[in-house]
């Protein structure tokens, strides 16, 4: 047997504007997921605020620093009960604000990542992230994170993976995406399971439910493997849940693997994708 | 009603070596979709020749030139029909083998893909391909070709939609992955949804069935919209079978504008994805 690390999402229901409540129930879901022996707890986007913010004002408003009560509050309970964490959070930086995630250690915050691909009206609220995609090289295993609509950017995922990241933590609020009614599975469930398998990474993608000012969020809630399929989830689309899966974390690097000629990540040919990828050439795409 | 184009997926199984009666059994598979309408034509990987190749020997001896009777009989009926076909063969050019794809209009042959990210033996056989990934402006649409293993890169995908793709064509030789046995859509399925979603693009794969020489392949063609759901498809896990969609192809560039401020391929950023993506910086995954 391979030692495996229990990773947990917590999959629940923010109140707009409600700190105080969000960041307390947050912590009861916490310590419920660490006396389930979870070692790396994956919490919602923007889950001590809510989502649906009035305009900018009520953001900076609600939005704290990282050294702020809210990071404090997560960062004791990972002290106290030797936890990684990755959780959203609304972010304030002199008169910045970011759509982040805190990524927390038994000793304090490791950094944080800001959400790079703003959805719709977060272009009003949140400057785009400008940390690019850190990996955090921990106790438990290399860890980066994504923010919902970063999923739908391959680029983000394979930058994790040849940072050398076998975790990618994915708080998120994902909304109804179309024709997805009557489908077993979300579209974004099916982007991180493709990303999990293409890059042979495990991923962990914790997310709210409820509506909240009109806005639907879907819940299904995973965690996928190194292969792609899914270890726990999806959870419910409309009640607050937790996942737990055991994962042997040098999976997601040994399964990369997958012959005597092919290693997934060996395999690109970067000579051939050119410099149309990561530079600003001109698309035809339009 | 938006006009639209039948797009045809054709799964069969090919003989290994039988070169002659192999593309007979294409051309009457492609007579039998000409005469349901299908203008858009996708067949599977190598399915001239068949795929598991005892050496570089038996390939040479099958493969042939861009001017060989393989692509004379299917440019006849593409002429014959007003066909586009895309079809996987095995290419011979001086001392070189590719694992190739015809792109083939009305008019004649539109040019060639070859297989960019060779599967397991194929290293032994074939050359990797040298074309990057070209788009080819038809009067059905814009058509680019992947086969088989370079669905498991995201950039491949992305590199044909920033050309403008609204096609993916998928000549592919699927074999299973692990732990797939009782999930219902193969992860292979898996990674042309969420690359056809991510990328706003209509993706047809054409997979063969049979087991040739001890290697099975597992059939299962698909064929996706730009919203990445299925519009047909999964094929028959192990009978031969054609795939029907009509598709609005002008959906492609229309449904990449989500919402005021989203458009997926415009939204990325370059500027953070660096030069890892396209270059040959060392990456830390080891």
């Amino acid at each position: 047997m391979k030692p495996t690390l229990t990773v947990a999402c917590i999959q629940f229901e923010p109140k707009i504007g409600d700190v105080a409540r969000n960041v307390e129930e947050s912590a009861a879901r916490i310590e419920e997921a660490a006396d389930h022996d979870a070692k790396l707890i994956v919490l919602p986007e923007l889950c001590n605020t809510g989502y649906v913010f009035d305009g900018r004002g009520e953001a900076l408003a609600l939005a704290e620093e990282t050294d702020g009560p809210t990071i404090a509050r997560w960062t004791a309970l990972a002290a106290d009960r030797d936890l990684h964490i990755v959780a959203g959070f609304c972010e304030k930086d002199g008169d910045a604000l970011y759509n982040s995630a805190a990524i927390i250690a038994p000793d304090g915050l490791l950094g944080i990542y800001r959400k790079t691909h703003l959805w719709d009206e977060e272009a009003v609220i949140f400057e785009r992230g400008d940390l690019g995609f850190p990996v955090f090289r921990t106790a438990v295993g290399r860890i980066g994170a994504l923010i919902c609509y970063d999923c739908w950017f391959p680029e983000a995922w394979r930058l994790l993976a040849l940072q050398g990241a076998e975790v990618a933590c994915v708080p998120t609020n994902w909304v109804p995406m179309p024709n997805s009614e009557h489908q077993p599975l979300a579209m974004s469930n099916i982007l991180c399971m493709g990303a999990a398998h293409a890059n042979s990474i495990f991923v962990a993608a914790a997310d709210r439910v409820g509506t909240e000012r009109q806005q639907p969020f879907i819940g299904q809630s995973i965690i996928a493997g190194p292969d792609g399929w899914l270890m726990a989830g999806p959870a419910s689309k409309t009640d607050p849940e937790t996942l737990y899966a055991a994962c042997d974390i040098g999976a997601a690097r040994r399964s990369r693997t997958l012959n005597a000629f092919n290693q997934v990540l060996r395999d690109r040919r970067a000579d051939l994708y050119g410099e149309m990828l990561g530079s600003d050439a001109e698309p035809s795409w339009y």
